[in-house]
């Protein structure tokens, strides 16, 4: 006997692919579509699933297909009716049997759902694109029989505006707030031309045909009828002009979003800190659909380098790895590989990176084992692209993204090489975990080949620094502080190095300022990793308080503090291109739920963990992590830190006291001068220390 | 200025493989669907063209585009209006420029249509699927831009029935002979169910529910109307069934067909070879539609083995190049490879060697140029799966098959190793022709290595035959036609091996017989080269005229004279399955045309080629050959050869006489005993020979 929830299934994958090419077009500027500049790819419309069982006596097994099919059972033909039906049943007789689905349908995914009293489609089924393969078929999250995997399953809520303003055309309604969806006018009548015109900010609004995106509709109504938008789109504000003859009695709108359980909280005691929270947890809920999205109101893409922030920062409050496997997969798309990932060689690097992250996170091998054949081909990809120096150096069709700042880009760029580096490390540890031993020597090997290489080339002593690249051999480019940045987050500096970056890069004031929150994510994180959490935390209420303070309801794609407030809306050279709701700008989700709450995995899916919380300069703090195990609860003030461990795994508390502490479970060990660890053996279990506080060294 | 002709421009390739897809799925039986067992993939979804002009005063750019889209001129998005229309105007002022034109669409194929003063969309512009690449669009034939490439444009005639025969349910219609299409019940009144019996024979539509194909269509006419039915069937009687309450006046059926014309004709003193002649021109032409399709009824697949002798007889008939092309295409699909062409190892080789041909007939190297990275990654598939000796070896997934006929099929099939050395040897000189001499060297080493392996292993000085093949070095199975006859027909014999091989394996009575009309293409053609077209005549005559004389209107599947007349609709185990038109039934084109009629090219395009025309026991024939310089004519009788040469190429007129001939035209030189050659030397011009007649040697 298999499981009893039946539920829809695919060829793997092809979910996830078809519904990327999809969501992808959806994105609109005045008017248009602007697809993305990478290959979108489908689902196989030719697939055939099989299931082999063993039955005691006649069953009668309902069916439903999404796609043209045909059914064999032991290599005949079942006739069926001539009415088709959407659910067909079909009687197998006693025995064992090999029943197979033959299906073709190039509109949306071939798909089956099938229930009998001793077997169901799920996992267990195998599927084939006819490529000589079968493998296990894909099931996608759909167990109604009368609803196949199509459309996504969004959630949706009606929503009022709070504030409703005439003008000379019509109204601008105002929602208060950063949100997304279509809107809705309410028993309109009459005959003419309506146009919205969005606007995340009021003056987008009112700009009219300068907002990035607007609608028009024709109507027709003789009688009072609803008339909904047809494509979503992220807004605040809606300037609706409309013809003399149209009156309606109300707007609303239809909030889109993704239903997700708020597993992670946050609350301390600076007010401000809990909005920056609460603003970057709505900012990353509303880009985590589908996919990860980028932004809302554009790019509306899924961009891998975005995505893998979006990834950490998840695993903090919802810990949904649906989105994230499916992010993943779409990212990836179908062989043949002949482009880096959204284009752009980073971006490549972090997809292969986020499979590490999401095994320390979850510990899930069997989809890394599922995506294990499409990372070798573009690991393969990558390594036929490599240059005689045995780097990636960018090729013309090449984009050398690193971030929207002014640096060299040509040459064997160090921070590319980081990422490169890594990304070898990732594949060797991940061929390990999975009993790959030739893959994992062979990628270990090419690992530190490249490391050696890296080292000798990149490092300059006298700088006491990465330098940013070479070309032909020689040394190009400022000081800068991504490669930096990366060396420190995967571990290749020693202990005179970290500090030498720390001085000469981090915290020089004469290095180039980052003003993205998307490398921003890495600096700060760097930060803490140096001990600079403090500056980190007053950084942070800068930083994204100055969001706030400009009227943020939502974090922003880019924020340069020192530009006057008039010019914080405009990007490439548009007045209103910037996107306000962009979900790198929820960094600090990831800085507070790893560095202040101080919890993160360092064994594969919490299977060991550290907390290590931090208050700075607050009073007090509580945050909630989630982990596969259940959540991991963290209380800090400056006497007290009270701990409640999740249901499994292992843990190690670690924090600062000014004298010996005491605690009411465990055994407190000094580990360092003024810090000592309790290890957190039991599962769901409360400890709690009694310390005296005393600040961290940089504060 | 470039053509003026504008024309619908798509991503190359694209029509053709999503065409492909669409027409593979049309197939059924007994009312479900009968997907290939192939993958077969899709047009790119997103795709973006472009043309860069310099024009001298402003132009108005009509611009109708398949799919959702938006255009850029030197980078910078058009505003259109509103209100999307079919047709766009655009205003593009005076100046270099470069347009854009961005589109999504998956549900058919992106497609421009673009018209101004200076340009048009054809093969000028560029395209990309955002692989990196930008490669040229391709015009697919659709000239109007009201009609957007889309279902096959094809012709029909409406056709009534020679026969109608009342049942106790309905009536049999009879429509005289083979054909395809619709059928039309007019002025149909009532409601009720309807239901249709197709057979190519009587038996199988007076079959019912047994027939390979039928349709039930519900009906509920108030008012008469014409009811069609929704798929195209190969039939030439209906069984038409009908409830008690319906009526109608007249059943007709739409014969639907790809418009073609006849360049290639044949007559004879012998009015059976005529009628033989003319049922296989039909058969061809019924099979000749978006593809070269194996048969009708079934199974409506596009097969390389088969449709590379479709490619060699169109050549002899409608020389229509555009079919073999699209079919070329459509045969490869899109990358990666992952398995054989229609998972079959042999065809995979009928693949490359259809290009040797197609060069040799057509001499478009523009064509073999556009194929050449599919042709090198396919052989780059092939390679890898050698086995240790260096050859081809059927893997689990891979279907050996060569005929329908019991044989030994492990190992290293000896008739495989012929067609892989023969693709080697195409692929070489293609490199050749197209200037990669890297290849060329590489390709002719593979083959020499190859034919020297294969010479060492296969061929059996004692039986004087090339032997079936070897399995783990050990011979194994009988001696069999095919690998003697593949190696006859590329050339691979010395003069006594080809003796040893016409008197042991071609004449040998004791050889397995071949029963298909497919592998009896090769093996009459080999005869024909062995010199014995005389007893080719007569085998035509008998086997092909077999079949006129079981009531045959177009040529079948499979034929075996030795079965009784009851037996021969059965195939595969079912009593109608057998397709009774079966494009490789219709061979006797090639063979007459080639070595009857006597014309084939020795030059790439007929830059040379050969004419030697053979009465065998004909009193006379007449023969029209196509070539790209437009047709060869041939007449002859016994006293008299009358060649009109076609408008290019220079021509060998070769023929016997028992006397010193006469010619109005050249010189004639004797070229073996009895033997003579004139070179034709003019274009357009008629030679005409006197001689005296003698039988040739096999007669």
């Amino acid at each position: 006997m298999t499981s009893r929830q039946a539920t829809w299934i695919c060829y793997p994958n092809d979910y996830e692919i078809w519904l990327h090419a999809q969501a992808s077009v959806k994105r609109q500027f005045r008017g248009y579509i602007c697809p993305p500049f990478w290959r979108l790819d489908g689902a196989y419309s030719n697939v055939m699933f099989r299931k082999r069982f063993d039955i005691a006596e006649e069953e009668t097994v309902a069916l439903s297909v999404q796609g043209e099919f045909v059914l064999h059972l032991d290599g005949s033909m079942i006739p069926l009716p001539y009415e088709k039906t959407q659910i067909t049943s079909v009687k197998v007789p006693a025995g064992r049997h090999e029943l197979l689905v033959k299906v073709f349908n190039d509109r949306t995914v071939p798909s089956v759902y099938a229930e009998s009293a001793s077997f169901v489609t799920d996992a267990s089924w195998e599927a084939t694109c006819h490529n000589g393969k079968w493998v296990a078929a894909a099931a996608v999250g759909f167990d109604d029989i009368a609803c196949p995997p199509a459309d996504f399953p969004f959630a949706y809520d009606t929503v009022r505006p709070v504030d409703t303003i005439a003008t000379e055309r019509g109204v601008v309604v105002d929602f208060g707030q950063e949100t997304f969806g279509f809107v809705r006018l309410l028993q309109l009548t009459g005959r003419g031309k309506l146009r919205l015109y969005y606007g995340e900010t009021l003056p987008e609004a009112m700009a009219g045909e300068m907002a990035e995106t607007f609608d028009e509709l024709s109507i027709d109504n003789e009688l009072p009828r609803t008339v909904k938008t047809p494509v979503t789109r992220a807004f605040r504000y809606v300037n609706v002009q409309a013809g003399p003859g149209l009156v309606w009695s109300d707007i609303v709108h239809d909030y889109e979003y993704l239903p997700l359980t708020q597993l992670g909280e946050f609350r301390s005691s600076d007010d401000r800190l809990n909005r920056i929270w609460d603003v970057s947890v709505r900012t990353l809920h509303m880009n985590t659909r589908e996919f990860m999205y980028d932004g809302l109101k554009r790019d509306r893409w899924v961009w891998s380098g975005d995505a893998y922030q979006s990834f950490l920062m998840n695993n903090y409050v919802f810990f949904d790895q649906d989105v994230t496997r499916r992010t993943l997969i779409a990212l990836r798309g179908k062989e043949p590989v002949e482009m880096h990932i959204n284009t752009i060689m980073d971006y490549t690097f972090y997809w292969f990176i986020a499979f590490y992250d999401y095994y320390m996170y979850t510990g899930d091998l069997a989809f890394i084992r599922h995506c294990y054949p499409q990372m070798m081909s573009l690991m393969d990809f990558c390594l036929k692209r490599r240059n005689d120096a045995g780097m990636m150096e960018g090729l013309p069709e090449d984009w050398v993204f690193i971030d929207w700042a002014p640096m060299e880009l040509r040459g064997e760029v160090s921070a590319e090489q980081l990422l490169f580096c890594r990304s070898l490390e990732t594949i060797a540890l991940l061929a390990k975990e999975l009993g790959d031993l030739d893959n994992e020597s062979k990628f270990a090997k090419l690992a530190a080949e490249l490391h050696e290489r890296m080292r000798e080339r990149f490092w300059d002593e006298e700088e006491g620094a990465f330098i940013s690249g070479t070309l032909q051999g020689e040394r190009i480019g400022q000081i800068l502080k991504y490669p930096n940045m990366f060396a420190l987050r995967f571990g290749y500096l020693n202990d005179s190095r970290i500090e030498a970056v720390k001085r000469n890069v981090m915290l020089n004031e004469a290095v180039q300022k980052i003003t993205t929150p998307y490398m921003r994510f890495y600096e700060l994180e760097a930060m803490c990793e140096l001990g600079e959490k403090q500056r980190v935390l007053r950084e942070i209420r800068e930083y994204w308080g100055g969001m706030l303070d400009l009227g943020a309801t939502t974090f922003w794609e880019q924020y340069d503090p020192e530009l006057p407030a008039e010019a914080q809306y405009d990007m490439y050279g548009d007045k209103y291109r910037k996107s306000l709701c962009h979900a790198w700008g929820a960094a600090p989700i990831y800085l507070i739920g790893k560095y202040l709450t101080g919890v993160h995995p360092v064994g594969p899916g919490y299977a060991h963990y550290l907390v290590e919380p931090e208050l700075g300069d607050l009073d007090w703090l509580e945050g909630t992590v989630p982990t596969p195990h259940g959540v991991i609860s963290v209380y800090a003030d400056r006497d007290c830190i009270r701990v409640t461990t999740c249901a499994g795994g292992s843990g190690t508390l670690r924090f600062r006291s000014a004298s010996v502490p005491a605690t009411n479970e465990g055994e407190i060990r000094l580990s360092g001068p003024g810090t000592y660890e309790i290890a957190l053996t039991l599962p769901s279990s409360v400890y709690e220390v009694k310390r005296a506080f005393f600040s961290t060294p940089s504060d």
